[in-house]
């Protein structure tokens, strides 16, 4: 099926959105007359630069408040929608939008709305255009899809027909198995968007919160196979009214719709996609650094051993346990120094996890760097972090053993990562590894910082051996003072705090408030309550477990958490994060790190 | 009546929000739990720096799910409150918080929840202690401010009141006359917090989207009035959940929090101010430059004449009809060069303008800069912005007139002043206009820019002659690319733009399809049409007129308005500051400027 984009979902001028959408895949765009207006280009200009970048104006919109009103009103708004008609034939776009009226003057007469919608539709025709009649879902009288199709039908005209919108549908509450009574013939468009599941007024939820398709809780797929039951053969545009994406650039924004709306048509079947190949584990972190001497400090005190060396770049090979941290020297940067840059996963088919990630328009990254590498499958996420897709320990084989102490603190594994996002792409990273990699997502929490909240959400595979937690600042400033961490799975925390901080390590304080406070809240025995206060470790309960963890001083713009997860603990220790982000910003206060 | 603020209401660390609170004149805080627990200093060390600082500590807050529970749940819960009420004793804080619970154990059972607040005061009371119950609006069960009261009344017990918050209380549409049966020496704590009037889930709308009293829609004076009425004598205390403050710098937050209590406290006459004393007038506006050449070859183009210089400073007066524009060179800047730095209003009583700008926390400013000059009374607005109260043309007998031509292109006065705020301010900016000069705020409204929402609100005073568009951007590091600008009001818009160009202006280019567009909603004569296609000028009306304005180029961050308003007409050109936005957008990508 051809896809389409409205233009209000991107940011920029109307050039910068054109290409955007073009650059992303889109077949075609929906044109929002605000763009239009504001465009220095002309209508045939514009038409122009569409067919330049392959991509046809599938609809202009909006018209407003135009049935349904006294003959005077709509007289004028004849006079108006020949103008439309007139721009839309110089622009070669084949279908309008009319929205149900939200005038004051309009009255609900399905008779009234039907006739006039019928004449606007006549002069439609003279220009060779069609018009496709939605309902608001805050229309004055028409706020159902079902009421709009009615009038629609009773017109009976044929350059008349309805255009479905999954957000003004699903968010009313009506049931869209009835699409599938109307005629797929007589659907002239559909427009997709998902939303989160606020109770708010109908209007700002729409104008400001709509999202796309899999980053809200609409139900967009099963709509959408209720509007293919009817034979619509139209495209799947996305129609989305977004505060952020109004702000983000428009080229990611653009890929990001583009793989939502690949995984929506995966999903009702009417495209395919390789496979998802779930990874099972986590081979490696990779830090980059300009000055390797504090985080090979801070992995040496954790009880990690450098096992080995890369043969054809300066890349380090620490281990402990299945824990694998790669330092690699890299340029020096202007903020931050040390720096979470990509993780390795264990992917039972490597070739076909890049292949899918592909096709859902992640950048593949060069399989060897050096044509002495072995080679690897790897691509890009939208935050930049590099994922390898390791489908054994080939990757190792370009590393040569070096000659070690054996040293370990009981570090078993990685247990998570910490991907810090962009401010303006948080939605999309969650849809990006739950569809390219196909993790689960988990709700969405805020955490509160000092200077503002955050908001977190983790993504994980079914056994858990990869739990990726992703968070973003409160603010687009934020992004470059937050610290990634790499959490390390111990059985026992507190040996292993002791033995990093007895090898120099130094662990982040914890104020000793915290401890009187757990001491209320759970019955812990003195002993254990000093030592947690003693080294700095925080403690949670969920209903299925325990989670201890503490974290060490923040290198660049990294640190490490040490956790033990006992009796099938699911979180992250969210409740936690507020003291360990204060504690964090108390640090920086004297270090100005 | 003694203030007070909750910590949360304020961004930082606990230290920050102590100094900030103490710095704007609070009497006291509510100390939230969280705050306490990321604090590096102990409950004896907050009690002495708050000692320091002049502040109580008049609430500890939150217990949370305390009552109506079963009875292992809550001898569990007791133990807790013992902790607390521990903490509470090393703190010197009297009064501690409990919510209504939340929790799915709850019974809906008043004689439980009575019985067992009754057995919790006990605790208290040993700790000389007192506990002040309050309903969340999302309570299990209780969620009104009576069914609280008749809980605690049930109880009657010495150690044990109600907490009032307006925030609980008029969000879900209680009747807050019913507050005058409870009898003044119950009420133990009274919380205050406004918000705007959305349609959300409440508990959302309470975390969020809180403001400070006279920032939002809800009736806080009324509810205040009847507190008062029962007696009640504790402190007003502000306790506001609001993501945006929680980004801002504590300081200005915590001026702004107390300037909302001294009008609150003015409009129900527990505190008396000055009166207020509303402009008349623009005296003049103030650019600031470190080079004056493209600014004043912008004003002569606009018919401006160089009518006077300072006597003692590098200030030109330029004026036309009753504009006047102030140019002063200033040090060059690091960003934007020419900005709107200061504003001239006419004011019946400068002296007592000034007093009470100074009573509500504004920062007054030295009367004379030179001990030469004619001595003004001013004060710097939250945002920076100088502005000054202007008697007479007293003001002017500081400058010497210059021999100039006289020249004119119809401009009669400033129309308004359109001044860009930073994006933690925005309801701050209201509410300063508005209760230190008297001004009336006008609804806020929404501007697509192509980059992102603005948000844009007017303050006026009675007959139009002083409007003030303040605006936001849609992020904050949207602040230091915004350009301010300067109205001018002329009766023949068209005219003026033309010998603006004529003179060698340069207007901002609108594109032709606004044009078109225009030509489709009204029926304007061609000839007409065609003449504002020439020039760029926008058109808008409504119910009362009608406006018709174009913008010069900018010049630094500031760019001048012509503007014709007609028949009453009292808005803005909002419908058209889109099209405006991204014309300047598209200016900006061409220069760069």
């Amino acid at each position: 099926m051809r896809t389409s984009i409205a233009t209000v979902s991107l940011s920029g001028s109307l050039t910068e959105k054109l290409t955007a959408a073009s650059r992303a895949g889109f077949d075609g765009v929906e044109l929002f007359e605000n763009d239009l207006l504001a465009s220095p280009l002309t209508p045939e200009g514009i038409r122009a630069r569409c067919a330049d970048l392959g991509l046809s104006i599938d609809l202009y919109q909006p018209m407003r408040d135009v049935e349904a009103v006294p003959a005077e009103e709509f007289a004028r708004n004849l006079r108006r929608a020949r103008h439309t008609f007139e721009l839309m034939r110089r622009l070669g776009a084949g279908t309008g939008l009319v929205c149900s009226s939200v005038s004051p003057l309009a009255v609900d007469d399905d008779a009234l709305a039907a006739e006039q919608l019928s004449r606007l539709a006549d002069l439609a025709q003279d220009f060779g255009i069609r018009v496709a009649y939605e309902a608001l879902a805050w229309g004055r009288h028409v706020h159902t899809y079902d009421h709009a199709w009615r009038i629609v039908e009773r017109a009976d005209h044929p350059a008349l027909g309805t255009c479905l919108d999954s957000f003004h549908i699903l968010s009313c509450g009506s049931d869209p198995k009835g699409i599938e009574d109307i005629p797929g013939e007589k659907i002239f468009f559909l427009q997709l968007a998902d939303a989160p599941l606020l109770a708010m007024d109908v209007l700002r939820w729409s104008r400001h919160y709509r999202c796309f398709p899999g980053q809200g809780g609409f139900d967009v797929v099963g709509l959408v196979r209720h509007v293919l039951r009817t034979g619509y053969a139209g495209p799947l545009s996305l129609e989305v009214f977004n505060d952020v994406f109004r702000q983000a650039e428009a080229g990611p924004t653009a890929v990001d719709a583009r793989r939502s709306l690949l995984v929506l048509q995966e999903a009702v079947g009417t495209a395919g996609l390789p496979a998802p190949v779930v990874p099972t584990g986590v081979a490696f972190a990779e830090l980059v650094t300009s000055d390797t001497e504090p985080v090979s400090a801070l992995l040496a005190a954790l009880g990690f051993a450098r096992t080995a060396r890369h043969r054809t770049k300066p890349v380090d090979l620490w281990q402990q346990g299945e824990a694998r941290i790669l330092v690699t020297t890299g340029p020096a940067v202007r903020r931050g120094g040390t720096r979470l840059a990509a993780v390795g996963l264990q992917s039972p088919d490597p070739a076909a996890a890049a292949e899918r990630a592909e096709a859902l328009l992640a950048p593949v990254l060069p399989r060897r760097r050096d044509s002495r590498d072995a080679p690897l499958d790897a691509v890009a996420a939208p935050d930049g972090t590099e994922l390898y897709f390791c489908g054994s320990d080939r990757w190792r084989a370009d590393f040569d053993p070096v000659a070690h102490n054996p040293a370990a603190s009981g570090v078993r594994h990685i247990d998570h990562l910490a991907l810090t996002q962009p401010w303006h792409h948080f939605d999309q990273a969650a849809l990006f590894f739950r569809s390219v990699l196909g993790l689960h997502a988990q709700e969405s929490v805020d955490v509160a910082d000092p200077y503002g909240l955050l908001r977190s959400r983790a993504v994980t595979n079914d056994d858990g051996s990869v739990r990726i937690a992703l968070s973003v600042g409160a603010a687009p400033t934020d992004d470059t003072v937050r610290a990634r961490h790499v959490a390390l799975a111990t059985d026992d925390v507190v040996a292993a705090a002791r033995r990093f901080r007895a090898a120099g390590g130094r662990l982040l304080p914890v104020p000793a408030n915290y401890y009187d406070d757990l001491a209320a809240r759970y019955e812990l025995p003195e002993e254990e309550l000093s030592t947690y206060r003693e080294l700095g470790v925080l403690y949670d309960r969920d209903a299925h477990g325990v989670f201890r963890h503490c974290s060490t001083r923040t290198v660049g713009r990294v640190f490490i958490e040490l956790v033990q997860r006992d009796g099938g603990y699911r979180g992250y220790g969210a409740v936690d994060a507020p003291v360990r982000l204060a504690a964090q910003q108390a640090v920086r206060a004297v270090t100005g790190g």
